[in-house]
């Protein structure tokens, strides 16, 4: 018999994995293998004009006129037939009647000929009969005429209609993140709107009992928290939509109170900070097997080995360890591709990667990934220094450090000397000074 | 005979450059110098945490108190006296008495001695009597009596009070930007604010009779306004505050409206768009001059030649041409640069340099820098070529482009197969794929 309100898996086939450790742990190479496979765009959504700078495309824009949609000065100057100016010069001015203006927005509707010019600004119309513009600074006006210094060829200083976009052709493709000048490009075609990926909403779970917020008053064992600061700024930077701001409300460590935020609707990913682990206190992994499926639990990574993986209804659910560096790195691994891939805007990382010489050794163990946090200096190629004391408790470390290695798995380490690659976590990037 | 109406310079000491051309232009340099020297940072204010990544630190942070206050388990486990573990194994389990229980923000409040142990959780306090916390892999539990398999050292699995920070450090500095994990430290010191430096409050001051907006209709000789897209999207990546973001309205090529917009208070930088040049209908250059200052006025560089830069009281004002390249690359080679300053952010550049071949002979003339928009190949190195179509009304030569090169004044430009330093338009920098 079959009762709608039976979950999708039996609790009795879950796992307990409290205070008895973790048999196994996943690779981490088989943990995005299914995260790349599960986290697909989501949607899209037309967004306007003002609001598209930093959003992705999900359709291509072609365009739907000519830019210019008339021929234009290029110059502030004056509008004659070229071949009018041939023979121009310092010691030969050529003069010509000025029988009207061009104005941006008003262009000048009689006609000309050999031995007339118009005044005309950059932007404005250049009349049929005209065939280029004489610069302001090759020409004297005086009383109604307008001497002219030099030979001009034909076609000179005149923006041609559609020279910079013909009509229909293909401008930007589906997948483009937009740039301040994409967005004035859409805009140049008449655009108000675009359609592009909906942004990842994104639901934060804080649990700990002993957490207590930045300003508020602490009583003994209790810890200020900031992996939802961390994280909400960490989500904007991939794009994703937090469904609250911080400051958020922590979750009680208790079921009902866990097992709500996990099956509230609308949330496309949520990010679980605490409680991710084999502690007796920590139901978020049971609750997302018995209310979903619980894929991964526990990762060869460190820090970060006791994270989850998994699904409740539609949302993927991220289990981060509370350790603040545990946080940040499973976050970094895991949950902000899935962000990133869920918005459209691919999977790669938001960080820099540079080569440099390893200073000091960096140990690792076999089928393991670590995450080393490292110092950076100037030289070239720079000198990367791993931090001494740099454990998944030990924020400070994230702050002190330029940037991390990943040692992959199947490496024991790097021995002092060697060339890698480190990640900076400066992720906009900069040019020295200026040009 | 003074009176308090006389402007600060008066109208006749004013050359008016309309309809007769730049007599010189000044070199690149020498703007950015005297740029440098006047966009100092503008102040500072107290900003709720949650608002703060991505801002500027004012001011230093020092700890105000110990992370962790307390000695806490850095696992899920058993806290013992370590020297009660001495000899354990599997085939010699040694088993204590569960005595009680510290949680995360519940502590034991009894004691411990050699026989006894007590369950604790991540994050728990350790009670003074215990020297170590024993993994829940190690142990098992039954019956009010855990069996241990291993010897624990003394100390391990302890993180000890102030051994991420201890009271008094120094964390972070002056004129840092903060990253996810900066804020996320200030938070777990309690603090629920930090100083950091105002944001540059900007003006855009869009100007053309021939402009209309995207989504409205057009008339004949009208164009989509687009450059207040791009800017509002280039001030706020450099952290300015739009004073209203877009659509923004635009203003009449009228001396009056543009004189109201440059004398109105409270913006730190009047950005203007379109008529700066030396056209009948460019009113901004002479009003600037009227109004205060027009320091700069026609700029050794190409595109964006009839640039001008000044001040009116105590705002920056930047004359930017309508020509779309050449609105962006006066914005990124000047304003860009005074925003940043402005808002404690220095003066790099946010665009990634990187080394390529060029593919093709740049030919440029000296005394002039030129921005030369190119793509780039994912050859490596990078073959570096320049776009063909490029003036500077060619709004899409820059969305073509994947970034540009800056020919010094100094050269003739690069001849083919030169070494040379490309920006990268996509200035959030992105390593390939994921760990």
């Amino acid at each position: 018999m079959n009762t709608p309100s039976q979950p999708s898996r039996p609790p009795g086939n879950v796992r307990d994995v409290r205070m008895t450790g973790f048999s196994e742990r996943a690779v981490v190479s088989e943990v995005l293998d299914w995260l790349r496979h599960q986290a697909e765009p989501l949607g899209t959504e037309s967004v306007p004009i003002g609001e598209l700078s930093g959003r992705v495309l999900s359709h291509p824009i072609d365009a739907p006129i000519d830019v210019p949609s008339f021929d234009r000065s290029a110059m502030d100057g004056y509008a004659v037939q070229a071949a009018a100016t041939h023979g121009a010069s310092l010691y030969n001015p050529l003069g010509f009647s000025i029988v009207g203006e061009s104005l941006p927005g008003a262009g000048f509707s009689g006609s000309i000929e050999a031995s007339t010019a118009i005044r005309i600004m950059t932007g404005a119309p250049v009349p049929d009969q005209a065939t280029c513009v004489v610069p302001a600074e090759h020409a004297n006006e005086a009383d109604g005429r307008v001497e002219i210094t030099r030979p001009v060829p034909e076609g000179r200083h005149i923006g041609r209609r559609g020279e910079d976009v013909s009509i229909g052709q293909r401008l930007l493709e589906t997948g483009r993140q937009l740039r301040p000048q994409d967005v004035a490009l859409i805009g140049s075609l008449g655009l108000d709107r675009a359609d592009v990926y909906r942004q990842t909403r994104v639901r934060l779970l804080i649990t700990g009992d002993e957490l207590v917020a930045p300003g508020e008053v602490r009583r003994d064992g209790q810890i200020f928290e900031s992996n939802s600061l961390m994280l909400a700024a960490l989500v904007e930077r991939d794009g994703g939509l937090l469904e609250t701001a911080p400051p958020v409300e922590f979750v009680a460590d208790q079921r009902p109170a866990i097992s709500e935020m996990l099956t509230r609707p609308d949330a496309d990913i949520i990010l679980v900070s605490g409680g991710s682990s084999v502690g007796s206190e920590d139901h978020a992994p049971t609750l997302v097997a018995e209310l979903g499926e619980l894929t991964f639990h526990g990762v060869a990574m460190r820090p970060s080995s006791p994270s989850g993986i998994g699904r409740v209804g539609s949302a993927l659910v991220f289990l981060l360890p509370g350790n603040p560096v545990s946080c940040l790195c499973a976050y970094d691994v895991f949950a902000g591709l899935a962000i990133r891939k869920q918005g459209g805007r691919g999977v790669d990382w938001p960080y820099r990667p540079i080569d440099g010489v390893l200073s000091e050794r960096i140990s690792s163990d076999i089928g393991r990934l670590d995450y080393c946090r490292v110092a950076i200096d100037d030289n070239s190629p720079p000198n990367i220094s791993p931090l001494a004391i740099s454990g998944a408790s030990i924020l400070s470390s994230t702050t002190r450090a330029d940037g991390f290695v990943m040692v992959p798995a199947e490496l024991e380490g790097y021995a002092s000397g060697s060339q890698i690659q480190v990640w900076r976590y400066d992720h906009c990037d900069r040019g020295p000074g200026d040009p």
